[in-house]
């Protein structure tokens, strides 16, 4: 018998980072690394993707309704299936609770995973029960199709591709900033009522975010297959350099394209005069936005589609991840280390 | 923001059950309710299913060597695809880990799943990795496939059906009583060592259970397709009445068939004169056996089947699921409760 503590010649997994531990565990499994696995040998893929969420760490009982917990459960894994271009179609769902959950409580976490399967055309076709300790841990499967020939990775993008995201960044990790306020003043004072009013955009966006399965099917009404593609789950700097590395190229992205949403700069506003809105949009992430890379070829395609924002281009091999200013400074991009939220 | 234990009209997970749980919490959802959701439209379909152990509830860190741990909870699922007569093809291993643990440690743990998927010929082709405040949370989703028309469900038996187990049940928890055993004697006195010599097969029977993908191949060379299948992940009794009641009959095993290995005897005897081997095969679990119905005449064919054992039969509708002793005492069989182990 032996503990873990104990062992010789350990390396922190703080030290390695999230993603070069991926690559390491899997490095000899034909384990693909990108947003989803991608089965089958006919014509049309089987797109699975697996997610777990664990209390404590990616989400806060003291401030997530259990409704809203399973439909961020679902929409988070249907996220992955959008990201590769496919359309979702089965979950399964797996979780563990401890006995202060009660049946009631499962009854509401179940409604919004119903409701999320609803709204998309998904159904819930499996999982599995069990307990825990302390806490509660959901993991979310989630299956799609996706033809072979439209399957996009993360690895496609060419030299002076147009790089475009949907919707805005930064608001959820806004919607997060004005929860963690809220609930650090009523953990000091528990008669105090929380006053979220005229936050309700970055509130829904942190609590209640929606996979883009929207854009997927606009792109292909379009006629338009991306050449890369990746959803905004870890912030766009972290997602910019997964789909630049994967390419084998750089890219540039200008400051006063990136989409943001007037209750994110107001949030920010309100926290520090320090805080920047474009912060929120590269390093906060859970937006669950897709990040996509287009040949030149078809800007007329995309240049007025809906909720589409043009943000840059993708640059040769060898070049750096930059954005650049209104003041015309250039800045790289970095990594962000292995914390999620 | 409110508290969990506030909540009115809370009913305990622990009144309801699990399998009453799970029922409840997917009614509307057309789910199967079976050891994997069935999905596809043609002629082959891909099996799909998910499981989380839980550091503390489902596994002991004390005594599960992290390599056993990677190899079980991929053999645990395979056995899910098994026990619909099905073919694993590919794993997906979300795992979530404390900062207790190494990258050490993760290594040996996928060093497990590498070797289980290699040994039943599956391809590791995805996951996710996060974080944990405590402990660590392994959920793995299985993928298999299987011609629709060889799909076994636990619905399909009928009135005469032969039962039959593979291997021997019981061996799994025998396993498990020798580890708490020398788990209490360890803890009282952190100097004493392990006696495990004589046990090794009990014990390799729990920490490292083989899904049995062979017995499905076989019984496919043999051209029998089972009437009815399920595996033997909580006890006989437990599947006994999944079967059963999923199939609207009842059924009657014998006990003197019922295989038993000579450690798992030996274990009961040492621990108490009170414990039964029986008991231990009907309620211990954790076997990862097939229990299968097949139809009379298919007698022949499974007669001599190695590692296979005929235990009764399927009884008419109404009837209960009992146990037949050899002084001829009849002796129903009861659900069993919440916990997994």
């Amino acid at each position: 018998m032996e503990r873990l503590e104990y062992q010789e010649g350990r390396t922190e997994i703080s030290h390695l980072g999230r993603v070069a531990l991926i690559e390491r565990l899997t490095a000899d499994s034909g384990c693909q690394g990108d947003d989803c696995a991608v089965i089958g040998e006919g014509e049309q893929k089987t797109l699975v993707t697996t997610q777990t969420l664990v209390e404590g760490v990616d989400f806060d009982m003291m401030y997530t309704p259990l409704k809203h917990l399973g439909y961020k459960a679902v929409a988070v894994a249907l996220s992955n299936i959008a990201a590769m271009n496919g359309t979702p179609r089965q979950v399964l769902v797996s979780v563990a609770v401890s006995n202060r959950y009660s049946v009631e409580a499962l009854d509401e976490f179940y409604a919004g995973i119903h409701l999320c399967c609803q709204r998309y055309d998904t159904k819930l076709v499996g999982g599995d029960f069990g307990s825990t300790r302390a806490g509660m841990v959901v993991t979310v499967t989630a299956l799609g199709d996706v033809a072979a020939d439209h399957v996009v990775w993360r690895r496609g993008a060419h030299h002076n591709d147009l790089l475009c995201v949907s919707g805005d960044l930064g608001s959820a990790y806004a919607g997060l900033l004005v929860l963690e306020r809220e609930k650090v003043t009523y953990q000091a004072d528990p008669n105090f009522q929380p006053d979220l009013a005229g936050f309700d955009y970055v509130l829904e966006r942190f609590l209640k975010p929606e996979p883009r399965v929207d854009i997927v099917r606009e792109l292909a009404r379009r006629g338009v297959v991306p050449t890369a593609m990746t959803d905004v789950s870890e912030g766009l700097a972290d997602s910019l350099l997964h789909l630049t590395r994967a390419s084998g190229c750089g890219c540039e992205v200008y400051e006063d394209r990136i989409p943001i949403d007037y209750q994110t700069s107001r949030v920010c506003s309100e926290m520090s005069k320090n805080m920047l809105p474009v912060s929120c949009a590269l390093n906060g992430g859970k937006d669950y936005e897709l990040l996509f890379a287009v040949a030149q070829s078809d800007y007329e395609r995309i240049k007025e589609m809906e909720g589409v924002h043009i943000i840059g281009y993708v640059t040769e091999e060898g070049m750096p991840a930059v954005m650049v200013t209104p003041q015309n400074t250039t800045i790289e991009l970095k990594a962000q280390g292995f914390a999620r939220q």
